[in-house]
């Protein structure tokens, strides 16, 4: 399970501000902590406004690049944000992302092939999200075409199905979980990722939510997932659903996981 | 999803003390609390000693249904017992269990189908437990060859596809999970039921194993478990998955589970 650290996200309040007011020190911290926590990617999104966003980007990845080896996960829909931070990262970034628009198509597509990047790709085109599985299928289907076209093998593809809130529609998280099923079933060497906090919008407990659909999408083939590794629970569902689903071995990881876990709050009480 | 509530048990040694003390008070008091929690059947089981037994799951039987209307599902492996407590019943009781033991189905599977019980049937002979999906796959398929010989409907079979502890086996999970699947796609008619504490033997933070474990194998198609019903986060785990795989309309359960919950909280706290 490859984890994209999502906390440093400009479109959330106190990460603006960070921004804004070049707060390196609120950025390193979560850029460390997340990496300790085990991120295998950090998603960077420095926010919405086109006339800072390049700028701020560049910013956002000196000051992560300082303090962390982990590789970055440019987040933008914005090919001028991207092409500055490409300019700048020291290894190669995963681009989030593409989908079925023609814009996006055009503008972030050749960057990812030209930088060999792993690449995000919403199932999604110029008419919005489509409500069924069937439709999100033939989108993805493009997308593969077009990136099959620049010469990205597919192994570097992640497609993000898009799960939706379950408070407006009970089918949000099923259809989700049936194109992974079918796209799996087609293309063996494509990654699939997820952001998770959609799913329970609206609801209460959302916590809990969020980790019983994380372990059915891992059991349909979720490999990577966007979400914030410093969440204990979360970070335990994770071990729990490798461990019921038979992917780890002796329980190594799971108990590795747990001494550890242990290990911290002795310390933290005897501090 | 059928609960099958499991705190009635001469297994445990509490309960063992309270049937031999005729502990009407405490065993009445399990039932009425795991009727109230939404078991759909409360299993009764009187213990292993043979001299006992019979006597002791007709005083059971009375018990329980002089406090609630729920049936029972009559846990022994031991014709006698089960034959003393179907003449004691209000109502037809769930047989827990048949296997593909042959005194099993000589001696329990006339009794169910005299009586047109729902009965649960494990995946195992004389044998032992197989360690392949396949192998209890095989089990199973005679098993119902026999139960349909005996005119019992598929929809009153239950199988138990015998989840065996991750910490001896990293496939204990997946074995069980497998062997579903196939039964399913096989007998369409036919329903799943599952012990869950077994999974988790000898590793830490049982809990969270078992309900990952649990909405995995919900999701294969597990519509009954044996299980506490009185356990808080096991039921917001039912709740949960059946709500990611969008079998709770408008999400009706879960908010309602949710908004009796915060009741009773409130409740205790102003008492």
């Amino acid at each position: 399970m490859e984890i994209i650290g999502e906390k440093i996200n400009g479109t959330r309040r106190q990460i603006a501000g960070a921004i804004i007011d070049r707060d390196g020190e609120k950025i390193s911290d979560l850029a460390k902590k997340q990496a300790e926590a085990g991120a295998a990617y950090l998603d960077i999104n420095a926010g919405t406004n086109p006339e800072r966003e390049a700028e701020d980007m560049v910013w956002l990845v000196k000051t992560v690049q300082a303090v962390t080896e982990v590789p970055l996960c440019l987040d933008s829909p914005n090919p001028a944000a991207i092409e500055a931070a490409l300019k700048t990262v020291n290894k190669t970034p995963m681009i989030n992302s593409i989908s079925g628009e023609k814009s996006r198509l055009s503008n972030i597509l050749p960057l990812a092939a030209g930088h060999k990047c792993p690449l995000i790709a919403l199932a999604l085109d110029d008419g919005g999200i489509p409500k069924s599985s069937a439709e999100r299928i033939n989108i993805i289907k493009l997308m593969i075409l077009e990136t099959r076209k620049s010469n990205i093998p597919d192994n570097l593809i992640y497609i993000d199905p898009l799960a939706m809130a379950l408070s407006t529609n009970s089918s949000g998280g099923i259809i989700a979980l049936e194109t992974i099923h079918s796209i799996r079933a087609l293309y063996p060497e494509i990654n699939f990722t997820m952001g998770l906090s959609n799913i329970s919008y609206g609801l209460p407990s959302r916590n809990i939510i969020n980790r019983t659909f994380l372990t059915l999408a891992m059991y349909e083939g979720l490999n990577s997932a966007i979400l914030d590794p410093l969440d204990a629970d979360l970070m335990m569902t994770i071990l729990t659903t490798e461990l019921a689903a038979g992917k780890d071995r002796f329980a190594q990881k799971y108990l590795k996981y747990h001494r550890n876990r242990i290990q911290k709050e002795k310390s933290s009480r005897t501090e």
